[in-house]
């Protein structure tokens, strides 16, 4: 059995059957985690990292929807990794996925030699700690840029990917001059993007791009993801993301 | 009168009642024109140059729904700017458009100690000449980067708009992350993006750009712009932009 600290519950994620930890006043995982996790594509044998995992609801999903062969979720935050941790255990994916605590600027030291095939990242949207006092801690961090910037994870993620392997991340479209002109200049290519957008006649509010190491310059913007048919239903695409897994156990 | 060519006909822009000579051969505007004209932001008293201008019609169109002071249209192909000025005497506009036969590249000379503040421009989207033959070279002209790049484009617009001037462009979602590039290493700032969808759940085909010389990074992306509702139908907004001045003379 594992246990619980304060103010944590477990949830399903409507995956295999998978439950996560979640810590209601701290980390709780929210839509952008599953649409990038439905973009990502991991194929058979992949070893993927996901940079700022937080709950760690990126590795779970990836490992039950995918045939990647192994999964890392990284973060600056300890008592995040320890419930992270938890969830592993509570699946019994300790020989699939490793939660690892450390800072995204000691990436060479924490996994010298190691390179991925693919790296996940949802990381903090907000330039600087600009409004970030009134937020606790945690969920702080998690938003702002405090510990890490973009630039940090574009640059840190180009040196572990192997050649030709995929950096997905999902970001708010208003950054989106600067994440193409850091990404280019760690020689990650934006080959994909979907934008998502509330409704079908509202700016978009998240951005999902694909880039690849390597790359030739060449972006395929997909068609508009849009998450709400009215205010009180979610649209076909959203319903088969969130329950595609629903009730089976195969995956 | 106004003389016509071989080829040519008249034919009303269905706005105040002016017209436009075009050639069914080489050179008719097409719905990217007209998306950019509506796009493009003209104020009272602002002097405005199109590049590339064609058969004029991006110059006539923003005459007709703007309170702009001044247009200039400029192409490199003298047998369009002939027709594109024989349209601005049709419509006895030779005080507010001049239609310029000159090379892009030669901007400095051409326009030498004037300044704009709204550049608009419809540039070839095709890279090189990549595909351009089977094409009439009249056309091949206006697709291909046969006689100007975008960075060409990008390079003089910088130089010739005034400080904060608007630069409206309309161009294929494929080159999105080199175009931003483009435009941020001349000092111009995309500040909004529009991307046009032919249908609401396909891939979108044009991005509508305007970029603010000298603007801060921030980039507002704007609600889709779907142009059919169904395969017979254009939505209602197509509609409008096509038509809202139809049947008025006052604009």
């Amino acid at each position: 059995m594992i246990d619980l600290k304060e103010d944590e519950r477990i949830d399903d994620i409507q995956r295999k059957g998978y439950k996560i930890i979640q810590n209601v006043n701290k980390f709780c995982f929210g839509v952008d985690a599953v649409l990038l996790s439905d973009f990502a594509r991991v194929l058979k044998g992949d070893r993927v990292l996901d940079i700022g995992t937080g709950t760690g609801i990126i590795p779970l999903l990836l490992e039950a929807k995918t045939e990647g062969e192994h999964f890392t979720g990284l973060d600056i935050q300890k008592d995040c990794i320890d419930m992270a941790g938890r969830s592993v255990l509570l699946n019994n994916l300790s020989s699939k996925i490793d939660m690892v605590c450390g800072d995204i600027n000691n990436a060479g030291e924490i996994f010298k030699d190691r390179y991925f095939d693919v790296i996940t990242t949802n990381p903090p949207y907000m330039i600087g700690d600009h409004g970030a006092s009134g937020e606790n801690m945690e969920k702080a961090i998690s938003r702002h840029e405090i510990y890490c910037t973009f630039e940090d994870i574009a640059r840190e993620s180009s040196k572990m990917l192997k050649n030709k392997g995929r950096f997905y991340m999902i970001h708010r479209p208003f950054r989106l001059v600067e994440l193409f002109a850091t990404l280019t200049k760690y020689k990650l290519e934006p080959k994909k993007m979907r934008l998502v957008y509330p409704f079908c006649d509202k700016e978009p509010n998240m951005v999902l791009i694909e880039a690849l190491k390597g790359g030739a310059s060449r972006l395929e913007v997909m068609k508009p993801l849009v998450v709400h048919k009215s205010p009180d239903e979610y649209t076909d695409e959203i319903y088969e993301i969130y329950g595609k897994d629903r009730g089976s156990e195969n995956g």
